[in-house]
């Protein structure tokens, strides 16, 4: 759209009104009724939505400097904003010409992290022991050259020496590869490297594709793409299709999430088609830029890569393929797929080999996905007999409990403070996030480390389930949570925002000039995350007539960070009180379930069947769940009889302290 | 591109130097040493090339009024041409800036028929006695609404109640159809009609496809098309996949004519890559242009067609899927596949469902192309016992001599003439072609019969014949051609272009004011036609060591007309001398194999069996052809004794007149 075009919007039949917007003195004409957002829009412009544009976060307001307008809510403004011409973009219509001035606002409330500072340490992956044949090969073969006495066409005379030479029957080509075919055979001296697709996962025996043919004998190396698309971050990783190994990986936020933090607010922001469309382009952006950084890094071209597995929760995969995800936000909740189609990446516009399959693993439920199908393939739950739990803990909270006879899951709305979004200092779990942290319990003076010793730039979800767990042992915060005792510390301190606690002086940091801090929001957050999750484990062990201590070992996957401390996670109530050992940490389970998909066949096949076996309780259905929330909101939980291990620490602490710490409860030991 | 965009062309390191073109008095800037025609072309203007821009035809000559310029060829320009600056734009360097004059001229040279006047009858269509399932079906399903107690994704839904109420399993959608498939669910409130691709035919037995979804109980009438690509004609069938009912059909000259009136002229003119898409983009416009014409009338929507099927030549199968042909023309003439892969009409643009596979019937060779395979397809040659020899006339003539057992093939370019184009007054088989003339011994008066009965607009296939075998008996021709006994009719006349016969004077006709005629060069070009297919036929039966009256029965494919007359075919020798009854002309064999091989899965699959087993015997390495083809230069034949009916007739006509006309042989009867 050139500026012209996008500058006029037409209306019914009513008048048109003219907005002019400031600083940038842009001026569109919309018709009258039209919200402050969409004349923002318009004009090429735009506001923060972190809520998807429902009027619930007040990120997007705008004063409105001359003419009139209708507020149809002022949710988060003061009576003085009002007064001063403040309203919500997206809540307020337009009723005659009028001039608005947009204050100054980052495109995104995150950080952005510079290339250098991603993870340089290479993640571990898990392959399976008997990958099969890798789902795309390259082959040499050399052929014949025609003559008059064998005039067979170029097509027929590859596929039977392919048939011959390498056992490969019937190989269909491509449109493109079939029209490079005359001049490679030719260039190449009627010796060429085949790149050949062997089945797919709906169709494992076959079509075989010819995907590309190269001149030569090229690089029989085959590269594939890895990606787990969560709400709030992004994983990529390249590994070789035949050999399992790891080539390149990489990470970043999803430029979505300032449309919106949690998948309602991007379902709700997606209603307008456009919308959905600017959704699908930002995620693609933001995995490109991942791919692009990777491809460049190895000097590798993106034609190499020809295949993706992706992962990711429901409303992800639907805003990723552009399927409309209004269903999965309304009763009964019903995703547009369980298993999704071959899509070439090509048509969606994922820089790879423009005719290489992406492979969206399937997912369970409308709000139990195929981030969660891959976590359980990377677990191996579904093939032991321990009754296990795996949390993964995301912006959306799933679980599934079970084993190799039955395997039950469910979701619970945790939000993104575990991953770093959403709170004051979160950051994802790169160089220089502080990952662990301890509070002296006199002078409450905190120390911590940050992955890979850097300066610290903020904290990841590993560090706030440290962080809160100190806090709540010293006292720094009470059981519900709000900061106690000030003035005991210069740490703690009254701002504008609310209370807060200094974790790292700006001095100290690389946080732009800013201290690193935990607000009483942040806290408030971080316990409904955490109650949400220990909610949802409660009502999955009741439902199928467990008690939580029933449960033989707890597996979590998460981006929090290099490894989670399992007391503290305890201490907080986000994980049941059990021995420590019975708890493993696997880091982000949907990327590695996504990589043995890519690189196993088998794997790819267990995924389908998982998918379809687990029983999916919806919880937005269950009054349990809302109880069990409830009582999770305190710290370590209301009931702390669930918690007897937290009892007896915060009594030693109490005794350590010589007093009794406000925020320990009554604990008797 | 836009103007500018295109103004420019960047050579190496020579000079620029500008072109400015008059009348349109536009200016290009192109390096020293391009040709005229490049620049021309660079300026979105054009010259015809029907030789394809081998300086062959004379027709992009162009007057150079200011400048120097390099003629590497001048053939067909007068040295007084040539002095006023006369060249050839497809052989002319340009070496300085230069000031060109382009003359006037038709984008083609040929008539355009306007919708009115394409042929209003039904063509009688050959349908299978055992089709088997449509390739794609619409099925009508009522499924129960998704609720708290069984959320089962939409797709699965209805893959559920496909499989259960039509017995379809693991019915994939596409992306388009899964991504309409929600809201189209709930506006049809649960009923829906599906359309499935059953299978294709490389993988009959599936997967199935998806391929759309429409709200409620839709029509479950699902269309195809078959076209038939030939070098100068194209024609199009749209029917009724199930039932087969041909629903409507349309034909038009296939507009690359103007880039070239045979397949090495297209070829040759296809060397540029960007010329290529040229004649690709001319190919798709002539087909869409029918199909929307189609749609026009008989008021349906693109997307109710879901498979096309395409027969054509080589060189017209590789520029409509955009392969680069030029393997076709030179040694050892390779096609680049003998079967085609599926391809998604969108991916083409081809007016049709996008998410359609297009269907390119297989070829046997470089020169035995697709609409081979249709042909004896549609003869039934390939399965019944008597040998047969198959002739389709068209612009490359080709022929297949055979049986059950056995079947070998060969082409021979015999040029347009038959199907209309090349010749003066020549025309397609439409309403007012004259098909049918008689000429008055005396007065050398000539009737004649048209299509439709209308006012001739000019002569089709099956009137050059006639005429010329009218012309030969009657002595206005000679053995080898030429006009004789001016001055005995107004009729014969001489004019600047050289001799010529008035069929129709511009009164009684619909001529663009233009007498219909036939000139001594339509019938050379008539006479290598007859000559080219006689000695293929010749060459054919020779080595399978037959001879041709050998031949139990002869079946004739083309474009002629309506029907074609085998006594004046015998007569100008064009068909072998053999009793009338063993002639059978079956009309256009490539639409109408096409259209089999759309409506039935066995005939399609025999077109593969077919195509592999046709022995493909090369011509252009065989000396016999060229000594055959010299002695069918003249009427009937050099060698009388092949034609003793003719000699016969011949011996009669001069009874009957009196005397020894001077086209007639020394036939002793």
């Amino acid at each position: 759209m050139t500026q012209e075009e996008r500058g006029v919007m037409e209306g019914g039949d009513g008048k048109q009104c003219v907005v002019r917007l400031e600083p940038s003195d842009r001026t569109v004409s919309v018709p009258a009724g039209a919200l402050l957002e969409e004349a923002i829009s318009l004009a090429g412009l735009s506001v923060p939505l972190p809520c998807g544009g429902q009027g619930r976060c007040g990120r997007c307001a705008v004063q409105v400097r001359d003419g009139s307008v209708r507020r149809r809510s002022a949710l988060r403004l003061s009576e003085d904003e009002i007064a001063r011409g403040f309203a919500l973009a997206c809540q307020t219509l337009i009723e005659s010409d009028v001039t608005v001035w947009i204050p100054p606002h980052e495109e995104s409330v995150l950080r952005h992290e510079a290339g250098d500072r991603a993870e340089k340490a290479a993640p571990e992956v898990v392959l399976c022991e008997h990958p099969g044949l890798p789902w795309v090969a390259r082959y040499q073969v050399t052929l014949e050259p025609p003559s008059m006495g064998d005039n067979t066409p170029d097509l027929e005379r590859l596929q039977r020496e392919l048939a011959r030479q390498h056992g490969l029957r019937d190989v269909r080509p491509t449109l493109t590869t079939l029209a490079k075919l005359p001049s490679v055979l030719r260039e190449g001296e009627w010796t060429v490297t085949a790149t050949v697709e062997q089945g797919d996962w709906l169709a494992p025996d076959g079509p075989y594709r010819l995907l590309d043919v190269l001149p030569g004998k090229a690089d029989t190396r085959v590269l594939g793409l890895a990606v787990d698309i969560g709400t709030t971050g992004v994983v990529t990783y390249l590994g070789d299709l035949r050999t399992g190994e790891l080539v390149a990986h990489a990470s970043a936020f999803n430029s979505q999430i300032a449309r919106g933090e949690d998948v309602i607010s991007r379902i709700i922001y997606a209603r307008q088609p456009d919308h959905g469309l600017e959704l699908q382009e930002r995620v693609l952006t933001t995995i490109n830029t991942l791919v692009d950084e990777m491809l460049a890094r190895e000097n590798i071209s993106p034609e190499e890569i020809t295949l993706a597995t992706v992962a990711g929760n429901t409303t992800m995969i639907h805003l990723f393929l552009g399927l409309n995800p209004q269903n999965i936000r309304l009763e009964p909740y019903i995703s547009a797929a369980g298993r999704f189609p071959p899509v070439s990446a090509g048509r969606l516009g994922l820089h790879m080999h423009p005719d290489g399959l992406v492979d969206c693993l399937p997912v369970v439920g409308a709000y139990v996905g195929g981030d969660i199908t891959a976590g359980v393939l990377r677990t191996g739950m579904h093939e032991e007999e321990p009754v296990t739990l795996f949390i993964d803990v995301g912006t959306n909270g799933e679980m599934v409990l079970g084993n190799a006879d039955w395997l039950i899951t469910c979701a619970c709305s945790a939000g993104p403070a575990f991953e770093g979004a959403g709170a004051t200092s979160g950051t994802r779990a790169i160089t220089g996030a502080i990952e662990q942290v301890w509070i002296d319990q006199k002078s409450l003076e905190p120390t911590w480390t940050t992955i890979g010793d850097a300066r610290p730039i903020g904290i990841c979800g590993s560090g706030m389930i440290s962080l809160l767990g100190e806090m709540m042992v010293t006292g720094v915060i009470d059981k519900s949570g709000r900061l106690a005792g000030y003035g005991s510390s210069e740490r703690m301190r009254r701002t504008e925002e609310g209370p807060e606690y200094v974790v790292a002086w700006a001095a100290e940091a690389d946080n732009e000039g800013k201290d690193i801090v935990l607000t009483e929001t942040d806290i408030q957050n971080l316990l409904r995350a955490k109650a949400a999750i220990f909610a949802g484990a409660a009502v999955l062990c009741e439902s199928v007539g467990l008690a939580i201590t029933d449960v033989e070992r707890v597996l979590i996957g998460g981006a929090f960070g290099k490894h989670i401390d399992v007391e503290k996670g305890i201490q907080i109530g986000l994980l049941p009180d059990m021995p420590w050992d019975r708890f493993t940490y696997l880091g982000n389970t949907s990327i590695q379930g996504a990589y043995l998909a890519l690189t196993c066949r088998d794997s790819r096949a267990q995924a389908d069947e998982l998918a379809t076996k687990m029983t999916y309780l919806e919880l937005s259905a269950d009054n349990r769940f809302m109880d069990a929330f409830t009582s999770a909101l305190f710290l370590p939980h209301t009931d702390e009889s669930l918690f007897p291990s937290v009892a007896r620490t915060l009594a030693g602490a109490v005794q350590a302290a010589g007093g009794v710490p406000q925020a320990a409860g009554s604990g008797d030991d």
